[in-house]
């Protein structure tokens, strides 16, 4: 954890929500505000970050999320490489060979995504001072810009997390996301956290998260201010661990009428890309409740932030000042 | 059509030539034109578009065209990303999702290029306004920024259009090319506009397009001031639709000899890349009469062209300032 | 040869560095440490490239060199295109017609990767005036920028050439890099050239190249300044040319131990990705001894430095002012 903090409790690396302070998680979500006004503007750039070299490393391909780094740093006028690498194992000499390799290029910051949970760690260990690596989701275990994406944009339809319910529905279970979402909603004070999934569908360690564990859908989302619906990863079936698509939507499908025991005004919100009718319906993701492509734009702002955040180049740098 | 053009009558989207009115399509030759000089120049670059995305959406692969797009829209200063999509099928909730998710990454432009006629289309009915779409080929229909390259070449060649005879030789009905071609040569007010082909290769359609068909080569050159050759897609011959290459060669290709009943200034234009020997003959392509790769350069402008007015941040946006 | 100088002796194109003046190669690692200054910054770019267009012309995929290029051309300001080209005949007309087609889209430089000997020369001799050539590679001929980064970081640690001895070891016969470090050590002056190999890992013609042979590592080590090891092409051991790696490994493998002969201060080389165990041993990769990723942050600042001597940009771009 402190492998995320230089010794003045300052931001190096992003590589998990897990155990950052609330201050710092404030001081982001401040600055990526502070971004968000750029995006809206017909001219997005800001010369922060102009000079400085970004690598996006990606083990696993997902031009999603690719794109959504590439658009961050490129708004903040860096220069950016993509590095599509087909080795499986992330440890190893010839790995560190690679970084280093990159790092004499004078590489500035690693985007880091890859399939198995502690790659991006693995490389923060790895890198020289000064470079900077950003965990772009590993494995079942953590996607923090996803999170703070998430919370920055409940922070702007919600304000204070204290009086919040937020419900996570879904398959907890394989989802870097929600144990992101939970660590920093936790960290924010939202009131009460809740996920909502069949046992099957649950980690092990699922009690020890700081959360409340609902089983049936409708008082998983009763009174709830805030519902993230998470996606469901087809490939799961298999397994044995879902009965059928229609089956699973029945049980946790989100709907406008699901919805109902929900506070009137929650809103809905979910990482994409969605599968309709599985577990999201048409009407509740295309409706006035829905927040789901604000929280896209929202993802450049909140990678900016972070991206200039960790080369201690945002425009007030010092968690002190906000 | 009015999908292209807003109530002011200005350029919102670039799919198709057809219907486009002579003073818009000459405002783009004009816009153009005022590029051009940008190019010669050994700092090819205006800030145009600095701080604007443009996303190279292409369903269908082709370097060639991508790279035209990317380098007009480079020198304009944008940012450029590229996004090859492997879907097959152009309509559906996914496709529409996906536009909606990269529109909320603040795109500008997509740059669109599909196997499926239509697709460029349906794309601009589904983005949100002021998100541009330009068309960079689909399927049969149309291929418009390829069609306005061609005209501007003639025009820096012949001057006015009244006076010519433009004869387009080769397989008109599989060509997107021939097809934007002919509606701008005749919106422009082209003198006489020949196409020349087999019977097998014509569309059923030709009639109602506003040409004279001709079936013999000889005739069909008769005095022309321009011949524009197509591409032969080789795997046509398979469809029974061509003779051999040597009998198409021998019946439809030109050459400087064929040419001799040509206009003795006319010139020579191919969308590329070309078939030495199958289409067009050598002593041909690379002589005096050829324009071929000031086709090239011109697509740059004609491309910048047309992506500063559809952002409304062309030199002079209003086709009446012209 | 003097295809690559234009009439004035000024760097045109960067095809190989045999038969190169001294003074040239000097002035190109003058001007290269000048950009080294550059690149030590936070803010890494010049704009000596500014509207220019570098297109990285690949037809033999290697990531890592085109990331150097690439970031050499970034940092120059120029935008950049990758092409990657799947055939696999460098000669023809449609290669030729490729060529002119990206001239004709005002590319100011290629940057040509090819598998086999002789291909950046070929189109080097078929740019327009004005467009300028590098070999990044081509089959077992030539690797000049890696030479010259070689002999940059050489001079870097030892100052004149004259007093040095210099032993490249492993399998010249197919190492392009070899050859053009051989070209270039001995232009610049280098005392003793020596090449350390089994017969069947040296070129026929290896008596003219001007360098000592030895066939025994002791010998070939003893007393030198600077040791390069080479990459071991692990696929030339089918080829029967080759023992074993262990055995590989036991005679010819690069071990603080077997450089106790060398100079005490001798410094040790490899132009990556080094074959940790076979052709050099971890204790000396990443002992006080390798200058390996010295030479990978130089080499983007060489790339730099004949980047904008080939187009007359270089900060003094006559070897006179040096």
């Amino acid at each position: 954890m402190s492998l995320q903090l230089d010794a003045d409790g300052r931001l190096r690396h992003f590589l998990t929500t897990e155990g950052l302070p609330r201050a710092l998680l404030t001081h982001i979500l401040d600055t990526a505000e502070s971004f968000s006004g750029v995006i809206g503007k017909s001219v997005k750039k800001v010369p922060l970050l102009r000079g400085r070299t970004v690598i996006n490393l990606f083990f696993e391909s997902s031009t999603r999320t690719r794109t959504t780094f590439e658009l961050a740093a490129k708004r903040l006028s860096a220069d950016v490489l993509n590095v599509n690498v087909a080795t499986t194992t992330i440890k190893g000499e010839s790995l560190v060979d690679m970084l280093h390799n990159l790092e004499a290029m004078q590489a500035d910051m690693f985007v880091v995504r890859h399939a198995e949970s502690g790659a991006a760690e693995y490389i923060a260990r790895h890198v020289q001072p000064g470079v900077a690596v950003l965990n772009a989701g590993d494995g079942w275990h953590a996607h923090p810009t996803q999170a703070m994406l998430d919370v920055f944009t409940i922070r702007r339809h919600k304000g204070a997390f204290e009086p919040l319910t937020v419900s996570i529905v879904g398959d907890i279970r394989h989802s870097r996301v929600a144990r992101s979402q939970i660590h920093a909603l936790n960290a924010l004070g939202t009131g009460e956290v809740r996920v909502v999934a069949p046992r099957t569908l649950l980690p092990r360690d699922v009690e020890g998260l700081g959360v409340r564990v609902h089983h049936d859908l409708d008082s998983g989302l009763r009174d709830a201010d805030v519902v993230i619906g998470l996606r469901l990863q087809r490939e799961r079936m298999q397994g044995a661990l879902l009965p059928s698509e229609s089956e699973y939507y029945r049980r946790y499908g989100l709907s406008e009428a699901r919805l109902a025991v929900a506070h009137p005004e929650a809103i809905v919100m979910h990482p994409g890309p969605i599968n309709r009718g599985v577990e999201i319906d048409s009407d509740l993701a295309d409706g006035p409740r829905s927040v789901i492509l604000e929280q896209v734009t929202n993802g450049i702002a909140v990678r900016m932030a972070v991206m200039s955040l960790v080369l201690g180049v945002a425009p007030e740098s010092t968690p002190e000042a906000t």
